[in-house]
């Protein structure tokens, strides 16, 4: 683990040299950071033994960084994060910023089981470069996750996260849905400053963006299967893990909808939804990093326990994108 | 049950009088009948000893009747038609034929659990004036309905309709989601004119429209809560609970997306989600009928085993709706 | 459907002729009666033009009858009860009544969805011989379904029936499980004798069992897969679908269980779980079906939209007797 | 993280002297360990100050060291190990290691989300002093865990674990219910000897002791609430979280299973079900805390983002106890 003692950490993150990123909240402007935008949830290459290739990650990211996206997310689910040792976990969203373009912004997933392991997770990412920290719902013991106890996680970490917090709900992943009211009372924290929801509700996202109104709170959508509904509702971006490989597709959904197109964004968006789900809900991120080979990433193995495709699914894979036009 | 003999009953369907309402499909046209717009799912009033109010149902109707709907939608899951014998189902939608406006659409509810039965119940529904049969997936042996015994189901069903049948997917009753394989297949149906999905899945409800644009196949949203989303993924309206007290809001929403006004629409959907929730997932009926009472329609008591709100819960719907301007 | 009024109804099935079966409780005996034992839930057999059988019905009671059940399940979920008209659940407990030994209890079940056709369809069964109703919960507004919601159900029906009351939840149809606090307080009753738990959690039975150990209540196990540990934790009895096909080796395991022979009965329940998996959860109706024409009876086709199996599952399920030693 | 070399851990593993733990298995002696029992799950006390109270955890050890049990489960769910850092899982493990009585066995907790991780805490685990690793399912990415992913994760780790391995399924926290075939499957494995079972599913318990019968392989309750029918259907033993606080009974509930006393067995059980759901699915670790504060142990605070219990949860958790008589 990363220090001996919490508060340690957190004065030295707050003492060094954070000036950077240091945003709206610290310095008291009392405007937040603008999220908006398309960002793809970067994957983790591993090379045939396992290790991380930043190489490869570097890699990637230049050829992403051509792409009119509002930045990157690095360990979102796609990332593989709870694959990686905290070391490795730093040591990538380092290199990543290295590799990234200046005027892109960096969100990095900081979200540990104990609060307070995700407070120093969250220092140490903005030691290293991450501009604003997403954090994903601690869910092990979901059955005692109330709002409270997520009101009470998300504070602290806010509190003392040198750099503005997203919260981050994905159902899929930790059988956790982050309550409305939850959301609505953690949006008045100056801190923090938004939402990447990957459950699909529009219901429920309209009613954050509608409930939040008077907070400066942004909501992203958490898939490119649900992009264009989202605007409609008031998101103002989304983290889209079809953008590792169909970036300029998704950026033009974006602008499409933001220029009020829509009906090409309707056609556009319809073409989009196979190919999501087939790189999240249907092959995972095995299915999004063969995809990646396809187009001109560097996708590679995963760590194990996940598994590579089967030929079937491959050519399932495969026809979910051709039959779409894009292969 | 309706009759002894369901091929006798089909045979009567088919040669009495339905030509009012046989639709493009029996005509050969070619063309399907047009069924965009919204629809108020009507309640089924009863009086204080739990009869069936028809006198009250008319006078719903009357008022209705002035709001610039498409049409009616008659035991849908808001009419309680679980609860009614099935004379009683064919009544009121007789009743509502006649106390309703001649130009507007009436979908009826005709599904049972048995294909059998919906059979009959849908030849009975045109018989006594519905326009077009909406069936509901039979659920009770959820745990075999496969897309091939529902692709059997419906087909069936669809074969021997003398007016189009609409597919209706409703999993917080059903605990079944009609899954998008089974739709695409039965698009291709000529008397299978759309569905009415409830789930609230925009992404599903995309890939519907994406996957059926051959077949003229038109997608109505189940719920207010996320008409405007729905409308944006290319739904051409909706059967919403909500219309039965807001009902020129819910047309006015609809107005807003069909001319591409969608920032105002985007407002007035934001404010419609929380009581559209409290009228349907929250409260339920009972909640739907007691916001009746406040709105100038005849609410009154549901069927036995639902239950009357208790004082807290009714000042929870109440707040619903004010605290969105609308009380 | 029954009649016009549910009160003519309950007059009538109270002044006629019941004596032979009006229970414990109308006589104010005190005693409850004893439902301990093995029922099968009988099919309904089909003609190939989807009639029911009543032959057949006959002949499968009569080889049934031999066994040392307690009695039988007429209309629980393998009888296909939600396909059956309300006559045809009416005429199908008759010929059971004509067809079975006299020494053997007959359990009806009369759920319907709405209290009111619940109280005159258990009338009914009464009338036509059911010594017991076992009545479903009603399922379709699950959302509303509170504990005070499912007491006021089962309270009325408990109050209005002739017949004793037998409680029954099986959440894999519903997707409803009777919560435990219902039953205790439903198990104060003087009419409610039991319940039926298909739900498979032991300890909720072990519970139920505890809780209502000083209202002479008695749990019947809905299934053969668990039946051991439903006795171990107090069950008097299982309605068991395989007993159907395997109805002397069920007996046999109560024999064991009762006697205390618990070496052997785990032998033999672990024998049974396969089997009954196969012809409950794993191949339903169509499972049990085809089985019982394996095993000399006559199972038959089942109504739509349940289909039959394809060679492969046919296949499957024979695999999972034969592995048994049971084929 | 522990090293930066996974095979460069597990040769020392191996090399080191492990001689004291190591196995039948790798003896080559053809019989797997024993581990036939009942073990408490031992809590992670913890100061003031959130930090792990290694004295307080020595004297709890030494109280429960006074009892009959086959020995001691270090960070299973109840142990908060999503919280630990991983030199405070084997610090615990360490310490447990010492305080505990020399002829009980101790099974550590040793799951990760990834194989390399898991492979590389099981050897670390088996160098502090563990008998037995006892491995919860990866959970992150469930929608990717099929049977061939956890089968191969599983057959990894105990290929290379120098110590015997007990698979953990834990659905309540996990949202995963390791399946039946991969479980078959596994327990060929000469280094698997058993299961830890928590979903309380006995029909799939019962079946695993059938399906495994050629293969030694051992399986464990994961509760106290459904011990007795687990032992009925051939379980051998239980982790059980309430044996921290009412560990004599239950350790009297496996003497009178084992013994054949079966009814006086069943009334110990159904007063345990209420404490036991208290302490584990409805207040959680907190109240398992709290009530070993009431019954002479060390409990204490949890760790962030598990809350205290309320006063009123507080009282409810009571009234679980105090019902059944222990309090």
């Amino acid at each position: 683990m990363l220090g001996r003692g919490i508060w340690s950490s957190v004065r030295q993150g707050l003492s060094r040299g954070l000036s950077r990123k240091v945003g709206a909240w610290a310095l008291g402007e009392g405007r937040r950071v603008d999220i908006a935008g398309i960002y793809p949830p970067v994957t983790t290459p591993f090379t045939a033994t396992a290790e991380v290739d930043y190489e490869k990650l570097e890699e990637n990211l230049h050829k992403l960084g051509t792409l009119p996206f509002r930045g990157f997310v690095v360990q979102g689910s796609n990332g593989e994060f709870p694959f990686l040792t905290s070391s490795e976990r730093l040591e990538v969203v380092s290199r990543v910023r290295q590799a990234m373009p200046k005027d892109k912004l960096l969100l990095a997933g900081s979200g540990c089981e104990s609060t307070q392991a995700t407070v120093e997770m969250t220092v140490s990412m903005a030691q290293v470069g991450a501009d604003v920290a997403i954090v994903v719902t601690p869910c092990y013991y979901r059955g005692r996750m109330s709002s409270a106890a997520l009101i009470h996680h998300y504070t602290k970490v806010a509190d003392l996260s040198p750099i503005p917090v997203v919260l981050y709900s994905v159902p899929a992943n930790t059988g956790l849905d982050l309550p409305v009211d939850a959301v609505v009372t953690l949006s008045q924290h100056p801190n923090i400053v938004g939402i990447k929801d990957s459950g699909g509700d529009v219901t429920k996202m309209g009613l954050l963006v509608h409930k939040t109104r008077r907070q400066d709170f942004q909501v992203l959508a958490g898939s490119a299967g649900f992009l264009l509904a989202s605007y409609a509702v008031g998101a103002v971006g989304g983290v889209c893990a079809l953008a590792n490989v169909l970036g300029a597709q998704v950026c033009q959904l974006e602008r499409l909808c933001l220029t009020g197109q829509w009906e090409d964004a309707q056609k556009l968006q319809h073409r989009l939804i196979e190919p999501n789900t087939a790189v999240t809900r249907r092959f995972g991120i095995p299915g999004l990093k063969k995809t990646m080979d396809w187009f001109g990433y560097y996708g590679g193995p995963c760590r194990a326990p996940l598994q590579e495709l089967s030929p079937t699914d491959e050519e399932a894979l495969h026809m979910d994108f051709s039959s779409n036009g894009w292969l």
